[in-house]
Protein backbone atom coordinates (compact mmCIF):
# COMPACT_ATOMS: atom_id res chain seq x y z
CA UNK A 1 0.00 0.00 0.00
CA UNK A 2 1.00 3.56 -0.89
CA UNK A 3 1.77 5.82 2.47
CA UNK A 4 -0.96 8.92 2.86
CA UNK A 5 -0.07 12.04 3.31
CA UNK A 6 -1.36 13.54 6.58
CA UNK A 7 -3.91 15.87 5.03
CA UNK A 8 -5.51 12.32 3.14
CA UNK A 9 -5.13 10.80 6.57
CA UNK A 10 -6.75 13.30 8.70
CA UNK A 11 -10.18 13.12 6.19
CA UNK A 12 -10.14 9.32 6.79
CA UNK A 13 -9.72 9.96 10.59
CA UNK A 14 -13.03 11.95 9.93
CA UNK A 15 -15.27 9.20 8.78
CA UNK A 16 -14.11 7.14 11.39
CA UNK A 17 -16.62 6.61 14.32
CA UNK A 18 -14.48 5.80 17.39
CA UNK A 19 -17.08 6.13 20.02
CA UNK A 20 -18.37 2.78 20.07
CA UNK A 21 -16.41 1.43 22.14
CA UNK A 22 -14.63 2.57 25.47
CA UNK A 23 -11.54 3.98 25.29
CA UNK A 24 -12.01 5.09 21.35
CA UNK A 25 -11.45 2.37 19.87
CA UNK A 26 -12.56 0.60 16.58
CA UNK A 27 -12.37 -3.24 16.04
CA UNK A 28 -9.74 -3.89 13.16
CA UNK A 29 -10.17 -7.32 11.14
CA UNK A 30 -7.01 -8.47 10.10
CA UNK A 31 -7.38 -10.66 6.83
CA UNK A 32 -4.92 -12.44 4.27
CA UNK A 33 -4.73 -10.56 1.51
CA UNK A 34 -3.77 -13.47 -0.97
CA UNK A 35 -6.28 -16.40 1.34
CA UNK A 36 -8.69 -14.40 2.50
CA UNK A 37 -7.75 -16.21 5.50
CA UNK A 38 -8.80 -14.68 9.15
CA UNK A 39 -5.96 -13.86 10.96
CA UNK A 40 -6.70 -12.11 13.73
CA UNK A 41 -9.02 -9.22 15.14
CA UNK A 42 -7.30 -6.53 17.44
CA UNK A 43 -8.18 -2.56 18.28
CA UNK A 44 -6.66 0.69 17.07
CA UNK A 45 -7.01 4.14 18.04
CA UNK A 46 -6.70 7.15 16.02
CA UNK A 47 -3.14 7.14 16.99
CA UNK A 48 -2.51 3.34 15.17
CA UNK A 49 -4.97 4.48 12.51
CA UNK A 50 -3.09 7.10 11.45
CA UNK A 51 0.31 5.02 11.99
CA UNK A 52 -0.84 2.29 9.96
CA UNK A 53 -1.79 4.65 6.85
CA UNK A 54 1.89 6.76 7.36
CA UNK A 55 3.99 3.50 7.05
CA UNK A 56 1.77 1.02 5.27
CA UNK A 57 2.00 -1.20 8.02
CA UNK A 58 -0.60 -2.60 10.61
CA UNK A 59 -0.46 -0.80 13.72
CA UNK A 60 -2.90 -1.66 16.80
CA UNK A 61 -3.65 -0.06 20.04
CA UNK A 62 -2.94 -2.89 22.85
CA UNK A 63 -5.42 -2.74 25.63
CA UNK A 64 -3.26 -5.01 28.04
CA UNK A 65 -0.36 -2.91 27.86
CA UNK A 66 -1.92 0.53 27.21
CA UNK A 67 0.35 1.69 24.39
CA UNK A 68 0.01 1.73 20.59
CA UNK A 69 1.47 -1.68 19.13
CA UNK A 70 3.39 -1.80 15.45
CA UNK A 71 2.47 -5.92 14.80
CA UNK A 72 5.94 -7.59 15.02
CA UNK A 73 7.88 -5.10 16.22
CA UNK A 74 9.42 -7.97 18.50
CA UNK A 75 8.92 -11.01 16.79
CA UNK A 76 9.79 -9.25 12.73
CA UNK A 77 5.97 -10.52 11.85
CA UNK A 78 4.94 -7.51 10.34
CA UNK A 79 1.76 -6.96 8.23
CA UNK A 80 2.32 -4.81 4.58
CA UNK A 81 -1.48 -3.54 4.43
CA UNK A 82 -2.65 -4.27 0.71
CA UNK A 83 -6.17 -2.73 1.47
CA UNK A 84 -8.29 -0.62 4.09
CA UNK A 85 -11.87 -1.19 4.16
CA UNK A 86 -14.61 0.65 6.38
CA UNK A 87 -17.64 -0.49 6.76
CA UNK A 88 -21.45 0.86 6.61
CA UNK A 89 -21.42 2.51 10.04
CA UNK A 90 -17.71 3.58 9.71
CA UNK A 91 -16.90 1.71 12.95
CA UNK A 92 -14.84 -1.17 12.52
CA UNK A 93 -12.07 -1.80 9.80
CA UNK A 94 -10.77 -4.07 7.58
CA UNK A 95 -6.80 -4.87 6.91
CA UNK A 96 -5.96 -6.77 3.61
CA UNK A 97 -2.22 -7.34 4.48
CA UNK A 98 0.53 -9.43 3.41
CA UNK A 99 1.61 -11.34 6.72
CA UNK A 100 5.41 -12.41 7.28
CA UNK A 101 5.77 -15.19 9.56
CA UNK A 102 2.69 -15.85 11.33
CA UNK A 103 0.00 -13.99 13.16
CA UNK A 104 -1.03 -15.17 15.99
CA UNK A 105 1.93 -14.92 19.23
CA UNK A 106 1.00 -18.59 20.40
CA UNK A 107 2.77 -19.87 17.24
CA UNK A 108 -0.29 -20.38 14.47
CA UNK A 109 -0.35 -18.79 11.39
CA UNK A 110 -3.94 -17.36 12.34
CA UNK A 111 -5.01 -16.39 15.93
CA UNK A 112 -8.84 -18.25 15.29
CA UNK A 113 -7.63 -21.89 15.40
CA UNK A 114 -9.52 -23.32 18.23
CA UNK A 115 -13.26 -25.00 16.38
CA UNK A 116 -16.10 -25.62 18.80
CA UNK A 117 -17.02 -29.44 17.56
CA UNK A 118 -19.20 -31.52 19.21
CA UNK A 119 -18.93 -30.09 22.49
CA UNK A 120 -15.04 -30.14 22.36
CA UNK A 121 -12.48 -27.73 20.83
CA UNK A 122 -10.69 -29.09 18.05
CA UNK A 123 -7.16 -27.14 17.23
CA UNK A 124 -7.90 -26.54 12.83
CA UNK A 125 -4.82 -24.38 13.00
CA UNK A 126 -1.36 -24.46 11.33
CA UNK A 127 1.98 -24.34 14.15
CA UNK A 128 4.05 -21.79 12.24
CA UNK A 129 6.66 -21.24 14.48
CA UNK A 130 8.20 -21.80 18.22
CA UNK A 131 6.73 -18.60 20.40
CA UNK A 132 9.46 -19.78 22.83
CA UNK A 133 12.53 -19.29 20.26
CA UNK A 134 10.72 -16.08 18.65
CA UNK A 135 9.83 -14.18 21.86
CA UNK A 136 13.01 -15.63 24.03
CA UNK A 137 15.19 -12.39 25.93
CA UNK A 138 18.01 -11.82 24.18
CA UNK B 1 -24.30 -26.91 11.67
CA UNK B 2 -25.59 -29.13 14.00
CA UNK B 3 -27.63 -27.51 17.00
CA UNK B 4 -25.84 -28.20 20.31
CA UNK B 5 -27.35 -29.70 23.91
CA UNK B 6 -27.14 -27.18 26.83
CA UNK B 7 -24.47 -29.44 28.34
CA UNK B 8 -21.79 -29.24 25.37
CA UNK B 9 -22.86 -25.16 24.94
CA UNK B 10 -22.23 -24.76 29.28
CA UNK B 11 -19.07 -26.23 28.15
CA UNK B 12 -18.32 -23.86 25.61
CA UNK B 13 -19.15 -20.83 27.59
CA UNK B 14 -16.97 -21.28 30.20
CA UNK B 15 -14.06 -21.05 28.06
CA UNK B 16 -15.37 -17.47 26.18
CA UNK B 17 -14.21 -14.61 27.92
CA UNK B 18 -16.91 -11.92 28.07
CA UNK B 19 -15.15 -9.17 30.37
CA UNK B 20 -13.02 -7.20 27.65
CA UNK B 21 -15.58 -5.16 26.04
CA UNK B 22 -18.37 -3.01 28.20
CA UNK B 23 -21.62 -4.95 28.70
CA UNK B 24 -19.80 -8.45 28.53
CA UNK B 25 -19.32 -8.73 24.88
CA UNK B 26 -17.21 -10.71 22.49
CA UNK B 27 -16.80 -9.09 18.85
CA UNK B 28 -17.63 -11.61 16.63
CA UNK B 29 -16.42 -11.72 12.96
CA UNK B 30 -19.14 -13.15 10.54
CA UNK B 31 -17.17 -14.76 7.15
CA UNK B 32 -18.71 -16.07 3.83
CA UNK B 33 -18.28 -20.05 4.57
CA UNK B 34 -17.39 -20.69 0.78
CA UNK B 35 -15.90 -17.00 -0.34
CA UNK B 36 -13.78 -16.73 2.46
CA UNK B 37 -15.57 -12.79 2.34
CA UNK B 38 -16.04 -10.59 5.25
CA UNK B 39 -19.73 -9.55 5.61
CA UNK B 40 -19.64 -8.21 8.85
CA UNK B 41 -18.44 -7.75 12.04
CA UNK B 42 -21.30 -7.74 15.09
CA UNK B 43 -21.39 -8.40 18.86
CA UNK B 44 -22.45 -11.33 21.13
CA UNK B 45 -23.28 -11.83 24.58
CA UNK B 46 -23.79 -15.13 26.52
CA UNK B 47 -27.63 -15.19 25.66
CA UNK B 48 -26.39 -14.36 21.83
CA UNK B 49 -23.98 -17.21 21.55
CA UNK B 50 -26.28 -19.82 23.12
CA UNK B 51 -29.17 -18.86 20.77
CA UNK B 52 -26.30 -19.21 17.90
CA UNK B 53 -25.15 -22.52 19.18
CA UNK B 54 -29.24 -24.24 20.00
CA UNK B 55 -30.71 -22.93 16.88
CA UNK B 56 -27.29 -22.97 14.10
CA UNK B 57 -28.28 -19.38 13.47
CA UNK B 58 -26.33 -16.11 13.98
CA UNK B 59 -27.92 -14.51 16.18
CA UNK B 60 -25.66 -11.16 18.11
CA UNK B 61 -26.53 -8.56 20.53
CA UNK B 62 -27.42 -5.16 19.20
CA UNK B 63 -25.89 -2.55 21.08
CA UNK B 64 -28.15 0.36 19.35
CA UNK B 65 -31.32 -1.72 20.92
CA UNK B 66 -30.03 -3.05 24.03
CA UNK B 67 -31.41 -6.47 22.86
CA UNK B 68 -30.78 -9.75 21.20
CA UNK B 69 -30.65 -9.94 17.70
CA UNK B 70 -31.28 -13.21 15.06
CA UNK B 71 -29.72 -12.27 12.04
CA UNK B 72 -32.13 -11.85 9.28
CA UNK B 73 -35.11 -11.48 11.22
CA UNK B 74 -36.84 -8.31 9.79
CA UNK B 75 -34.80 -9.13 6.07
CA UNK B 76 -35.07 -12.68 5.75
CA UNK B 77 -31.66 -12.55 5.01
CA UNK B 78 -30.69 -15.61 8.07
CA UNK B 79 -27.12 -16.71 8.41
CA UNK B 80 -27.08 -20.40 8.89
CA UNK B 81 -23.71 -21.23 10.57
CA UNK B 82 -21.15 -23.76 9.38
CA UNK B 83 -18.22 -22.98 11.56
CA UNK B 84 -17.88 -21.69 14.97
CA UNK B 85 -13.94 -20.72 16.04
CA UNK B 86 -12.39 -18.76 18.50
CA UNK B 87 -8.96 -17.30 18.97
CA UNK B 88 -6.03 -17.73 20.82
CA UNK B 89 -7.47 -15.80 23.71
CA UNK B 90 -10.73 -17.05 23.65
CA UNK B 91 -12.00 -13.08 23.45
CA UNK B 92 -13.44 -12.81 19.97
CA UNK B 93 -15.56 -15.57 17.90
CA UNK B 94 -15.44 -16.27 13.94
CA UNK B 95 -18.46 -17.55 12.38
CA UNK B 96 -18.44 -19.33 9.34
CA UNK B 97 -21.93 -19.01 7.46
CA UNK B 98 -24.09 -19.53 4.67
CA UNK B 99 -25.64 -16.32 4.03
CA UNK B 100 -29.14 -16.12 2.17
CA UNK B 101 -29.97 -12.99 0.15
CA UNK B 102 -27.10 -10.40 1.68
CA UNK B 103 -25.56 -9.44 5.17
CA UNK B 104 -25.74 -5.26 5.03
CA UNK B 105 -28.59 -3.53 6.21
CA UNK B 106 -27.83 -0.63 3.45
CA UNK B 107 -28.49 -3.69 0.24
CA UNK B 108 -24.52 -4.43 -0.17
CA UNK B 109 -23.33 -8.34 0.13
CA UNK B 110 -21.16 -7.26 2.57
CA UNK B 111 -20.88 -4.65 5.28
CA UNK B 112 -17.44 -3.58 4.05
CA UNK B 113 -17.69 -1.92 0.78
CA UNK B 114 -15.93 1.50 1.67
CA UNK B 115 -12.24 0.76 0.48
CA UNK B 116 -9.87 3.90 0.97
CA UNK B 117 -7.57 4.77 -2.26
CA UNK B 118 -5.54 8.26 -2.69
CA UNK B 119 -7.33 9.69 0.44
CA UNK B 120 -11.18 9.18 -0.59
CA UNK B 121 -13.82 6.53 0.12
CA UNK B 122 -14.41 4.43 -3.11
CA UNK B 123 -17.46 1.80 -2.79
CA UNK B 124 -15.95 -1.77 -3.74
CA UNK B 125 -18.90 -3.08 -2.60
CA UNK B 126 -22.06 -5.49 -4.50
CA UNK B 127 -25.40 -4.02 -4.25
CA UNK B 128 -27.44 -7.15 -3.84
CA UNK B 129 -30.79 -5.56 -3.07
CA UNK B 130 -33.35 -2.25 -2.22
CA UNK B 131 -33.11 -1.33 1.66
CA UNK B 132 -36.04 0.58 1.39
CA UNK B 133 -38.31 -2.25 -0.61
CA UNK B 134 -36.64 -4.77 2.31
CA UNK B 135 -36.96 -3.13 5.43
CA UNK B 136 -40.06 -1.13 4.60
CA UNK B 137 -43.20 -1.28 7.34
CA UNK B 138 -45.77 -3.18 5.88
Amino acid sequence: MKQFSKEKIDKFIEILDFSKIEGDLVPVITQDSQTNEILMLAFANEEAVRRSLETGYAHYYSRSRSELWKKGETSGHVQEIQQIITDCDSDSLLFKVKQTGAACHKGFYSCFYNEFVDGKIKIIGKKAFNPEEVYKKQ
